[in-house]
């Protein structure tokens, strides 16, 4: 064959997984696509082909093969909900939510004023998410438009699929966090200029949540909407009952919390809401008609006692709303999307709803890109896409050693319990290495 | 001073926290002893002395020190329920407890029949809950003799505190892991004679739970207990609805399913009952004036979807019943007492209970030795008591070490912070060494 000498080639061979269609609506193992001893061409970071190793090695014979024998090959996953200022408070004891934010959060969030602090942490951050597997984050910051460069550029940096926004936040917050309707329309304004498809790179526009944004700069955060359609929209829903009630006394003539958004525009089939327990039927059909996405955070709805989302009712075949999975740091206790599975797994049985192991690594892959509305650049390995991938060792330790001991790799019944296992007892420790883009960005 | 040269001594230096007394019920900075840069002397796997190495450091100026500067020395963990037969099934997905027994549990308890296996899986058991700073353990086993022996033998070889006995089942289960009220007595019998107060050995009656049992097997259960009143009872009480239904239909003449086991002379101030989660008022007096106790198994009561256990009604003043905590090994998720501690803070959390730190490192040590009636022995580093204690290293991952970079070590304040990222963002490798009567046992 011939190839363009200027476009990097190169080869991976190991056990690759992803998912063709979405396992809540389809028998299960007709969802995902398994290839035991598989090899993926990548060129210029796109995936040029995935077959079995059999078929593909004479066609690529001149190409020298990255193997990770006995290796899990996954989509790099996508995380669509996290805080990168909070990485310093993660693991704070407090009460509940509202308690948290004046507690930890905020006075943690005024330290981003300063560009090398927010700097130190973005790298710090995105680390974190390259060593946990997570090659897609959508991003939460702060109100100062510095912590968004200091993230866009470490990002960069990276190659990393990020997107994130200034938070805009002009009540209800010490006065150093408050913006102004004005400025924070402003400064987003300018970021999205500067940063939207930039690279890898997009941007959304962040209100914090309804309670401290006030209608003014809501009504900005719509308008902005609406000159750049492409962007996204990123803010909290619905957490908490402390949180609900509050929002009904500050917008006495909506009729619910998600109204608040939409009456300015913001619920929208790139608006992505993060939580959402405590829904109205109404409100979840509104999400389906809008194609808006819920953000699932099991480990912060755990931790900060807010109570148990049910997937199953955001999956319904009538009213499906799309859901991607999150670990919200710092609320949240984990980076580890298989530590975010764990808890999403034990929120569902306590409602009697048993969450698979191959739901939760849809949602993680191909659910989160739909979620992001990224499905055609990343969340499997289809040809074209762009090529993030996590190799992952389902063995890592003695006792996933002892427990896996028993699986066939030729069974795909077999990896789907061992998929599960990683759910259970997986760390950072499994994930071998992570590629962006085709180029190996971490490796333990 | 002089010295027995036949018993060892040794010097360990480092930062030790322990409890002398309880948290619940007392303010909770003054339930804790902390002692920033401390000398603990052990002698003959005792400890002889605990003070402030600049108060010591003179006296035993003979003895060489082993030093761990900067790491936090804590007493060895005490998991009080824990199914060593079960190690191998960890994380295996089902919808609830009766479907998870039969498909899982039930076939993996059948090979222990094979004192091989049961003797590899043992030593496994027992150095995975070495890894995790467990030195004591209420341990089931399988009804096979063979496989309390296994367990029994491979603890000696550790000098562990490990309490167990022979699993007694003699209906509703496969044939092959059926015993009869007689043999099952006499197994008993054989083994009580044989392993109770062992070196650090100690022998539990352990009926799996009423569902197993029938009245002839429970009621041989209590005369056993009685002509052995040292010896300890351990089963399972009140984990899901279906259970308590069936137990109720079992005994219909039981007013609950506490009354089963009060019927047969089973509740006494050496039982433990695992789970409680659906007890009525009744049944918490009841287990209170009989100073029984309660094994909280966090991560297994999430896995397995059977609810939320309630500590503070169960720690309540009026009528307190003693709690320890328990991974419940393969239930539950994790051999890690942190992790253990993250899901029981999480089930706290929904409850609107925030359980500190404090509270929950009192009840895997003091809290533990007290609920199996240990405190003369272990769970503190009081003088006279065994030396089984852990050296923790709380900033071992990147994540704890930017977190807890900004904790003074001289600060108790700090510490319990310090403790409780331990809680939500620990595992196994936080754990450096463990020491099981002095002599190291484990090191990473």
């Amino acid at each position: 064959m011939s190839q363009n000498t200027d476009i990097k080639i190169s080869a991976i061979r190991g056990s690759f997984l992803d998912f063709i269609s979405d396992p809540f609506y389809y028998p299960e193992l007709e969802t995902v696509r398994y290839i035991n001893d598989g090899l993926m061409i990548v060129s210029g970071g796109i995936i040029q082909e995935l077959d079995t190793y059999d078929k593909l090695k004479y066609k690529y014979s001149e190409i020298p093969v990255t193997s990770y024998p006995g290796m899990l090959i996954l989509p790099g996953f996508i995380d669509i909900h996290i805080h990168y200022p909070q990485t310093e408070i993660i693991a704070s004891s407090s009460t509940q939510l509202l308690e948290w934010l004046d507690k930890y959060t905020f006075p943690v969030e005024g330290k981003f004023h300063d560009k090398n602090y927010a700097q130190k942490i973005a790298s710090f951050f995105l680390d974190q998410l390259l060593q946990n597997g997570t090659t897609t984050a959508l991003v939460l910051t702060t109100i100062y438009p510095q912590s968004v460069d200091a993230l866009f550029e470490e990002a960069e940096l990276r190659n990393m699929r990020i997107i994130a926004g200034k938070m805009l936040m002009d009540r209800n917050a010490p006065d150093y966090l408050q913006d102004t309707p004005k400025t924070g329309y402003q400064d987003s304004k300018s970021l999205i200029k500067k940063w939207h498809r930039k690279g890898r790179l997009l941007y959304a526009i962040t209100p914090r949540f309804a309670i401290t944004s006030t209608s003014e700069q809501l009504y900005l955060a719509g308008i902005l909407k609406q000159e750049f359609p492409d962007v996204y929209v990123h803010t909290h829903l619905s957490e908490q009952q402390s949180e609900i009630e509050k929002v009904a006394q500050l917008f006495p003539n909506s009729r619910d919390y998600l109204d608040v958004y939409e009456k300015f525009g913001l619920v929208t089939s790139k608006s992505i809401f993060a939580h959402c327990i405590y829904l109205q039927d109404s409100e979840f059909d509104r999400l389906s008609q809008a194609g808006s996405t819920i953000a699932f955070c099991p480990t912060s709805n755990l931790f900060l006692g807010s109570g148990l989302f049910s997937i199953n009712k955001a999956k319904s075949q009538n009213n499906p709303v799309k859901v991607g999975l999150a670990t919200d740091v710092g609320g949240g206790t984990s980076f580890s999307i298989f530590k975010t599975m764990n808890d999403a797994y034990k929120i569902s049985q306590l409602q009697g709803q048993n969450l698979s192991s191959l739901k939760a690594f849809y949602l993680a892959t191909l659910g989160g890109a739909i979620s992001l509305s990224l499905e055609d650049k990343v969340g499997n390995f289809e040809v074209g896409k762009e090529a993030d991938f996590v190799v992952i060792d389902t063995r890592v330790t003695p006792l996933l050693k002892l427990r896996n001991a028993r699986n066939n790799p030729n069974s795909l019944t077999d990896i789907v319990d061992e998929l599960f296992t990683l759910i259970i007892l997986g760390n950072e420790r499994a994930v071998k290495a992570t590629y962006v883009g085709g180029n190996l960005a971490y490796e333990i």
